[in-house]
């Protein structure tokens, strides 16, 4: 049996161009069913179907639209169990905690903090100059393209995640592309938010979903005319190759790639309490088989005998914990090369390094040994290019500094991360170290963290998950903290001495609703504009 | 003589592959002096003194880039007389009112504007969450490249204008690359700026001047790892080429390109006010030889009586108007080519459309007859790229439409431009009609206008200056209007977890000035945060 595609408001067979199966990275057993590869047909129909709702849902109060993300939210917590089961045999993710109790819980939140952003309406930066009669504010950009990564079957997935729930509260329809390795998981969630778009009366195009399409559909879809705006969660190759497509045709696209996320421990750091900065750090690195945008890829040491410890216990902990079965083997795999690509640059290994044997007979191995490897700063800067390699999994590259200035010129080589993290002693040991190293660390992320591992992306206004190229596209967005994230698929829209009743609500005098922001004036009000 | 460049603080010979002069468009006669094309040496030293400037910057005080920005301002209005002449002779625009009581006061009050923004920090968008304590704001990009335009040699200049004010204010220092039509204002400019960095004590290269370089060096300048971001005003093959170069290489770029600025005029309009409609279209079409980026260049009528006096009227007043010297021989040939990519793609001429005899007898014009050309709306949907090809002067097309719906089609077929202006009755004759185009046009456009030209560019926090591709590169953002346009110069910096007296100013408990809003746990506030 073949799946459905979910295009123009119905389950259908795709006009396909071959077909594909999921199976349980944790067995390599094959799930059930198959899924479509569609043809540029299937991408060309969701874009008509995705452009008429787009001009619907101009016309729909925010209300509505606040009312079907809660109630999508209140369908995915009821089928919580279901849910997360089906998630777990597609990626090997434990049902609890992780899926049931962290990744549902924060995607359903996710989900009604977008309800309530668009209900309150601040988020587009309502804008009144009562003397020149200007006013403006972002509006809906138009169809949003989402491609969901694999490591975020629910809170990043195409059809429910942060940037569907984002481009949905901002007004726009979303063409999900799911990611192939949990297509069961999107496909199960694209219908919930079907029954909850048809109960909300929302056009039912306002999501569509196509599980998988050929390269270059991908390249040609993210530069139609008809598009809005895309957002990319996955690897650098595929983002990249997809960001030209986009660029040529001058269309956004938010890319949240992939990103090794330094850690400077410095020394006092460890004089102070070196065995609990071992222990947050192999509980981040080894948290979801290291499977996170943010996991702690690359840790910079200073030597001495505080490091030596640092390493010695890190390793111990490596070693005592069990791998996890990775997304897939493929994620092995991938995992195996880059360890390679470290080695070969001058990376000794000082634990793991190897894939482990498969569970099943005839299946390929989906699990990698937990692996720490250690350059010198020295060497590090030798190859400052290639000792980037991402390493997705649970692996951790310690670059051993000698001194400050060589930390400066190791962060100084770093690529764009999404995070950074300084751990400083609290005793003031290494306030000077933190004073020449914060900066170099501040322009080379997106989120600086102190004394605290990355792993954890609260869901927080104040929250910025980007950074820098080539871990994202454009350092002004976050992918995560709503209203922000909302504001990557705004158009903004400006009206010049335009009649009152044909402005859009939140422009005009009376506030639609008494709680939204608006910049009245050189103040921000949440009150109508005074008479 | 050969005018020195200005990097690192000092004027200095440019390491030149060649040189270029400028002259009198209005005349045809040489200026005094020649001005350097600049060598990539040039240039990756203006990036190098940009970097170490960027770095200062971080440390200098908000009080001080807006003492910057302020005494810059004043100076220029001290010299208003001078740098008028001087660009009068460079543009041939007239000394009164337009560069001396229009275009001077406007480049002053954007440099206080700016100024007061910076000073206030609003801009930024400082978020603050107390409970997750984790805090963001927009911080300085890097070294920003501002190519300045040829029409406006003051309040676009990339030593003086919008793009220069709105980087500096946000805290970058800038590398111009002025207009090679007007180097000799630009480079005055440059010298006033100069002096109002050394006065304030700000690092000198915060602002450098380039005249010209090679095209090869402006791919690299803008895709160059030092560099934060570029803006752009100028033409669309120049601007679409930094582009794909810059995003290549993943820095952002902001282009204002050209663009159409449609006018839909409708039948009770005409009934109405017929006569004061082309009156207003008239003086905007013409004002400044019809080179600004917001000239109305496409206008949209209904077949009827009406449209016809319409077309009667301005023909009249476009013959009774002589034609003003263009900004250079280059824009006259340049409108010669457009006119004539109009009319072989079925345009009828109306009036004009040809170059005048130049003023002296060995010089090139700069001088083209006012233009109108007509078309069926029909005709316009079988060529409507063609059709919608930009002619940079006074030179309007006037497509008549049979009907609402021929309408519709029309502004469906448009490409993204910065304005798109409806004029319709007041008696309410023309709300049907209103209400099918007005969504249409809002969907093409930065900035729609009831009844009202788009040529007055307010300097406005409600103005967008900006739009969809091809007008510019991407349709959140702003040229004009403060604080917006600070942000396009802004990369988001996020603070978890960060010790208190680690933080910046602006994300400190404490707010800095008590004037700054900062979003603090959900509400706008201008207080410190609660305790």
């Amino acid at each position: 049996m073949t799946h459905s595609v979910f295009i123009a408001g119905e389950w259908r067979p795709a006009r396909s161009i071959g077909t594909f199966r999921t199976q349980n990275p944790a067995t390599g057993e094959p799930l059930t069913g198959e899924y479509p590869i569609s043809s540029w047909d299937d991408c060309d129909a969701a874009l008509s179907a995705a452009t008429e709702a787009a001009q619907e849902l101009r016309r729909v109060p925010p209300e509505k639209i606040a009312q079907f993300l809660n109630r999508y939210a209140d369908r995915l917590d009821m089928l919580k169990s279901e849910l997360s089961q089906l998630a777990h045999f597609e990626t090997a993710l434990p049902v609890s905690p992780r899926l049931a109790d962290v990744e549902l819980p924060r995607t359903t939140t996710q989900l009604r903090q977008a309800a309530a952003a668009a209900l309150e309406g601040s988020w587009a930066l309502p804008t009144i100059d009562t003397k020149a009669n200007i006013r403006s504010c972002l509006a809906p950009i138009g169809p949003v393209v989402v491609f969901g990564p694999n490591n975020f079957p629910f809170a990043f997935n195409g059809a429910a995640g942060g940037d569907f729930a984002a481009a949905i509260a901002a007004g726009n329809p979303v063409i999900a592309k799911g990611h192939p390795l949990h297509a069961g998981t999107t496909r199960t969630m694209t219908d919930v938010a079907a029954g909850a778009l048809a109960d909300t009366g929302l056009p039912a195009p306002t999501l569509q979903l196509i599980y998988r399409m050929e390269p270059s559909s991908g390249l040609r879809i993210v530069s139609d005319r008809r598009v809005g705006a895309t957002a990319f969660t996955g690897g650098r190759a595929g983002g990249l190759a997809l960001k030209a497509a986009a660029d040529g045709a001058g269309k956004p696209i938010y890319l949240e790639l992939s990103s090794v996320n330094p850690v400077v421990i410095l020394p006092g750091s460890l004089e102070e309490r070196g065995e609990a900065v071992a222990d947050e750090y192999a509980a981040s690195a080894l948290l979801g088989g290291g499977q996170f945008c943010t996991s702690p890829g690359l840790a910079i040491l200073f030597e001495g005998s505080g490091t030596g410890r640092f390493v010695t216990a890190l390793t111990q902990k490596f070693d005592a914990a069990v791998p996890v079965p990775l997304l897939s083997a493929g994620v092995a795999r991938g995992l195996t090369e880059s360890v390679q690509v470290l080695r070969g640059a001058g990376a000794e290994l000082v634990t793991g390094g190897v894939r482990l044997k498969p569970d099943t007979p005839n299946g390929e191995s989906s699990r990698f040994a937990n692996t720490l490897l250690r350059v010198t700063g020295r060497q590090f800067l030798s190859s400052p290019d290639q000792l980037q390699t991402e390493a997705f999994g649970s692996a951790v590259l310690c670059v051993i500094v000698r001194d400050g200035s060589e930390a400066a010129a190791v962060i100084d080589h770093l690529e764009g991360s999404l995070t950074g993290c300084i751990y400083s002693a609290q005793n003031g040991d290494d306030d000077a170290l933190y004073a020449d190293l914060a900066p170099r660390l501040r322009a080379r992320v997106g989120r600086l963290l102190n004394d605290k591992m990355p792993t954890g992306v609260t869901l927080s206004p104040a929250m910025n998950h980007g950074g820098l190229y080539p871990a994202t596209s454009h350092p002004g967005f976050t992918a995560v903290g709503i209203p922000a994230s909302l504001r990557r698929f705004g158009a903004l829209h400006c009206y010049d001495n335009v009649r009152p009743g044909r402005l859009p609500a939140a422009l005009r005098d009376k506030s639609p609703n008494g709680r939204m922001w608006r910049f009245i004036d050189g103040q921000w009000s949440q009150a109508d504009v005074p008479v």
